[in-house]
């Protein structure tokens, strides 16, 4: 068990699904990590806060140490809604039980961390898809825009896209293909009105979990499926080369439909994406040393 | 004043914005008509009965008739969501002030009045878009299925699909064009933000009141405008092909961008247009006397 006197700091990276929580020590050592739940300071701010805090208390039991130490702390967070104006100045006043809390958005300390704190872009592409270039100390955002408005190519996208096009087939506009038995099959379902029903309240979360199937069935050569994954990955193509755009920065990609989808990218793009060097934990925690970054 | 026991009928036709009662005698020649409030049964069930009631009481008071005349009328209403199984039972067994009350989807009555009782198909082209035909004593209704997952080429989807490009141009993904400088300025906006932060709960009306200057652009060849209207326009032709298929049927067009988006539609579809011969309301009214067919 270490001393109350020993520096110690944390990395939270939250959003949607979870909040991670990573302490260092004061070289920077991972000693432990707590996972809550659900962190999007813009969509739940109170459940964010509780969040926050119990992930942060998991990582000091994971490191042998009481929630005393907690009072301690320096911890920097990267949150998914952080930089709505309205939740950012909720986030500055919230009376925090550390020794000291900064926030700022997800995506700043995603490309942080990816870069181990040098400049370079990032794409995630997992429920939703939004890019950014971290360069001369700002953080420019490139696409995104949420599930109504954007986050094209992102698994979302992808699984109204299918549900959308299987009900054009049931309708007789376009051929069925796998494409749609496989929509049906995986919803357990055989009509439009039993799909529309299903379907029309679906979270975005609920039509990503289609996305990895129109995937694996786009490499299968069925042409709806190919014909979606194209568009999709098109504008994920177009989106990254936008954000790279008269830099020379690389790029690193991120999310759970990332490893996928870089198969349908040019090579113009693909020369450019390398490996993460580290987690949005860790950028959250170095952030801490330029603070004039954790803003936004 | 006409005595009580004339016997009167009753058309209704109710939707998302309105309810429309029209009242008929027994030789079927309007009396008056009420208009009261939204009806969508799916959406708003105890507001819907309100609405209907509301109309009703109005058409009577318009034709010089007391509230007392309610128990006499026999009543037949086209709804929006009247169709979808829990509704329909719940339409059913409802305790109206009546002698008699029937419903059916809004779409059954639409083309039944649209083709005076005959045969023929209809596409409904404003906020959302649908097309059905009636033959053989049977409604098939194809698209559909809403803003979220359908109802392609219709306002909602004309206003989204502007709102999302004009995301896209301002992301430096594609040119900014008259299209994008006619959403900003009509929403009074000047960046991503703000129009996503405007946008990003809009209702299908909200994004169908950008739909008209939409098309006006595509008239006067703006490049952006003449892509989303040429895809709308392209659905929309085959959905109204499809419906048309096999049969000599008729189409009648209705809905708020009928007008302006039939100069879009291909001459093999064109020559199968129609005028209305009359409206919903009078389509709801003549239904009671072929009560098989007042079903889902």
């Amino acid at each position: 068990m270490m001393t109350n006197n020993t520096p110690l700091y944390v990395g939270i990276d939250g959003g949607g699904s979870k909040c991670s929580a990573i302490l260092f020590n004061a070289k920077g050592a991972v000693l432990s990590q707590g996972i809550a739940g659900s962190a999007n300071a813009a969509r739940d701010f109170s459940n964010t806060l509780v969040s926050i805090v119990e992930s942060v208390r998991l990582a000091l039991i994971n490191a042998g140490l009481g929630s005393d130490s907690m009072a301690g702390l320096q911890v920097g967070a990267g949150l998914a809604g952080a930089c709505v104006p309205s939740v950012n100045s909720q986030l500055k006043s919230w009376k925090h039980p550390f020794a000291s809390f900064s926030a700022t958005s997800d995506l700043m300390t995603a490309c942080y961390g990816a870069h181990g704190g040098n400049e370079g872009a990032l794409l995630i592409v997992g429920t939703g898809s939004s890019a950014a270039r971290m360069q001369n100390n700002k953080l420019t955002q490139f696409g995104g825009h949420g599930f109504v408005l954007g986050d094209k190519g992102s698994g979302a996208w992808f699984g109204r896209a299918a549900v959308a096009s299987t009900l054009e087939a049931l309708d007789g506009l376009i051929p069925l293909s796998d494409l749609h038995d496989m929509v049906l099959n995986k919803l357990g379902l055989n009509s439009s009105a039993a799909l529309v029903q299903t379907m029309i309240n679906a979270s975005p979360s609920q039509f990503a979990t289609l996305a990895p199937d129109i995937i694996e069935l786009a490499l299968l050569h069925d042409l709806s499926a190919l014909n979606l994954v194209k568009e999709g990955a098109a504008y994920l193509d177009k989106l990254c080369l936008r954000t790279l755009h008269g830099t020379s920065l690389s790029m690193v990609l991120m999310g759970g439909l990332a490893p996928s989808i870089e198969h349908w990218f040019s090579p113009e793009l693909r020369q450019r994406i390398v490996k993460a060097q580290a987690g949005p934990e860790w950028g959250a925690m170095r952030l801490l040393q330029t603070p004039e970054l954790m803003a936004c």
